[in-house]
């Protein structure tokens, strides 16, 4: 069996990961060309990995039975809808858009299309999660009573960055949120807490610390915990207390190696999410391939991402406003 | 060095606790007598433990050195000012009363009558977080940022135990106030959300699960989860995230012995506090007796014990308005 | 129910271990009275526990409803003798002596004097090794098919204690071997091998460092590490593997507290029996006083004692002959 | 860059883990072509991974910049020399040969025909065993003490795969032997004792449980327990004590996900050897590789491969004559 032909657009930390993965992790999923506007860091980067660079989307496209979108989040939407129109399947790294309408747009053009469109939200492709995604799945764990998960960068990004992050909730909590909904189901009430431990983000307007809680629509409670300086390293750990059962994922350590000096034991600790999720990345690539083969919907689906945007948004408005902040999940956009 | 005598008033759960642990954990205090309303009761287990019961509360601070108070919630507060005035030091199981004004009236009678008052957070005594504490004061951690911790009972207690109780923030999340502040310093707001899992608690109008988020006097986040009915086992766990280290404790096993069997590695988990907690409540009483001796003040004074309370009566009212709750810590009563 | 009455013959380091756990751990024994050839030493102990020093043993077994022995190694068979003849029962630390005849004999006049009688094998009692213990004896294990187990003190006992210790095996490898017995069964064959890492075990033609293998009746292998300075703390584990299921005992901690610094995560490691084993000591002494109180054999006798101690010096001769030494466990002495 | 271009020979087990790793997890080798002598097999995973299948051996070396030999132990040594004197490098999996003359010459002819000859130890490879191997060199350990290892495998192979096998050492115990000369240094003494615990292996004279005891050159002790039938899972941990620290390395779980129930945590375990190194054979290939374009040194030699095959030879004496094996491994061949 021939590996999909990807081609990937942009070739930023994302775009590197996943052109990486296709030609050294995926089993299914492979890559076909890479584009950037940046022609000659597309030239450099297609040597390295012995493929062609192509000089313009449209040539990515030609050249590619699918393309991935990792490319600058204002462009998301535009080029997700020209592939589309092309009738190329579209992975397409979150958020789709910083602005509602065009996301919506987007998906309606995905969906006309008919197109595989398949959103990043590589933590429901992580063996760790899906072990207790499917056990609950399974009715293992009862109902859910309590969802717990912290997410932890190890250290702040460069303040370039973050201007077109499109704040804290939609950039750093929105993955949770998307966690949130795949193991538990709707969310009904978003209360945010926010703080910046670093004055550099006051300065901003922004926060680098957040607390958020979730009211599920079955009654749980969930809780979100957010850094963007943990400082002792990267942390993406959850609980998911259930009346049968509770299932925890905590962090792995990079090496298996415990290092013993006079009165302590120290273990190593990943530094950032390239090495916590060892496998997720190259998982969603290859998954999207199958869904591109068989015509299998999408694990993750431009729907979902905009339900975590619109709770990513709820959370905003909440750590903004001091209240509660009531969502309906169930409304078409 | 002979041991400081204390009798113990009241011997359900916490009482026979303490008893046991002064006759078989404590270091440099001993079981000088107990006393129990019900004095059958009293009188079996003084039997057991080869010490005196005594017929009523007088007769137990002739008889002792020292009291602690493990009577029900409604008669700490009386039997407190009661020793007091005898000139007897008083170890007293929180709260100290569910009304203020009454909690106020006893701290000022035990201060007016100068006595060694300390108030039941054992946590303050248990090894794991007296090491955490140290280093935090050491300025090893740095700046707090994030403080979190999850504390959960395995199974709910009785309905007849939930009318005298309080409330669950009074109840449980007191503890988690306490540590928060012994670890963090003041808070400043409280914002609670609450839930009942069992049904049987939303007919009481009560709780059985609960997030409360506290920000604090200096601008850090904190987040306590609580839990009636965890299922899986008692949890008393905590991280407490600096600028330049993050303190992490977990909870214990009962044993350190794992059963492999094909494919599965098992380790036990603790059920209840006594097994959480296998030194704290030892501990707190042999502190209390070093402070009796010495007239050192105690760790947890009446004053910490009001501060908890006044922060859990604010987490009640933010769950009961859906708002958060400023507090403000500074002010005498 | 009144505490049995313990005296403590010998207050070096096991001493006062003994004398402070039936002090403050011990449930059902107390100490009744101390006990030293040094009168001052026993004197200020005394003092500082508040019970009476005996002048001499005989006082000791005055005072006392048994005693627990813990004076030089070369003076254990001969108070045990001496109590045992006066109807004392007696708990010996190991060895019962360093010359066979003299245990056999020791173990012949307490036999002859019905007295209870018990070796300082601690770990019998310890929680982790009960836990194993259970299930392996309920079957739940199946057939042991591997022992293997490691014991490591921190740092190398002063020079002048090796003097006496009887030599590696006895002092060190003897604790294993009666775990050995106890978990898997009979020894038949015992091949040792050492070897001196710090110059200065070799210049007392001693070693610090051992391998013992041994071959079970049951034709199961077992391996035993034995290290006098691992220098990273103490180690006391063991894997017992079987046709059903292994368990697995790993070393506890003394806090459970993980302090994480960038990229690495710290534990503490114990650093030597005590800390190692916050239970055992003091289980050893309840269970001997159950034992003087209903009649029960001991769970370590006299019998196992002699038994490991064979084991040690069949140790001791294939280590200096380099020849697997073949064992009777079944033999009487 | 491309890959460079491996033809595997041999589509068993360890054929087809090279065969998906070149595919879908080496970074800087890809798979040129299969061939095995059932054409058959060989055409249907040439379809499967879309690359051609060679008809002969002598097709492979055509097809191929480099081959990986993972055909029945009795070809190793002709194939390699087969391709050494094409001029094409080889990777050959573990043993060369079960005959010494025969490995010595093949050894030879790789030397004489000077093409990179890489064998298949593949813990050399593997990010825990490196990262330790890495802080030892580097001084950090100090000097070596005590060197402990286990390898377990879950079940039995299959009893036709054992008359092939060159016996336990030579299959099973020289993987440790490879590490323990790789870590601490070379061996001068090797003391074996295995058992069958499982009827089935004594009746084919083998046996399936060992411990093997080393003195290193150095001095120090090391130990070696293998089993065919942990039944619980494949097991590799391993100590390596220091005079400075000690490094030790646990085995890995498959998922970071720990299931809760009431009283008890379970973690899964990994049941053989590709889940135990999800990493080392992908990276073996890729360093392999490396060596090719650079010229450098392969990580592990044939002389090394020979070393440790001395060595279980050793060992297997060392079992049938109950005796300790002295070994002289800087005499050359």
């Amino acid at each position: 069996m021939k590996k999909l032909g990807i081609g990937v657009a942009g070739i930023g930390r994302m775009g590197r990961i996943h052109a990486a993965d296709l030609v050294s992790r995926c089993a299914r999923a492979g890559l076909a060309c890479v584009y950037d506007a940046d022609g000659d860091r597309a030239a450099a980067l297609a040597a390295q990995l012995d493929v062609p660079a192509a000089a313009s989307f449209d040539e990515l496209l030609e050249r590619s039975e699918a393309v991935a979108i990792a490319t600058p989040t204002g462009t998301h939407a535009e080029l997700s809808v020209a592939a589309a129109k092309a009738g190329t399947p579209v992975f397409c790294e979150k958020p789709v858009s910083l602005d509602r309408a065009a996301t919506v747009a987007t998906l309606e053009a995905v969906e006309a299309a008919a197109v595989p469109f398949q959103v990043g939200f590589h933590r429901r492709f992580d063996p760790d999660w899906v072990a207790a995604a499917e056990r609950i799945a399974a009715g293992e764990l009862g109902e859910v009573t309590l969802f717990r998960t912290s997410l932890r960068d190890m250290n702040p990004p460069d303040p370039s960055y973050l201007a077109g992050s499109g704040g804290f909730f939609v950039d750093v909590t929105v993955h949770d949120l998307d966690v949130a909904r795949w193991l538990v189901g709707e969310v009904v009430e978003v209360s945010a807490h926010g703080t910046a431990s670093d004055p550099a983000f006051a300065e901003l307007g922004d926060i680098d610390t957040a607390v958020v809680v979730l009211r599920f629509a079955n009654g749980a409670l969930g809780v979100i915990d957010n850094s963007r300086g943990a400082r002792y390293g990267y942390e993406c750990s959850t609980e998911v207390m259930g009346t049968l059962a509770t299932a925890r994922i905590d962090n792995p350590h990079r090496h298996g190696l415990e290092w013993r000096t006079p009165g302590a034991a120290t273990r190593d600790l990943v530094h950032d999410f390239e090495e916590r999720y060892p496998y997720a990345y190259a998982a969603e690539l290859d998954a999207f391939a199958d869904c591109v083969r068989t015509g299998a919907a999408p694990r993750v689906t431009g729907r979902d991402a905009l339900a975590a945007f619109d709770l990513a948004v709820a959370a905003d408005e909440s750590w903004r406003t001091g209240r509660p902040v009531a969502v309906n999940q169930g409304v078409t956009p």
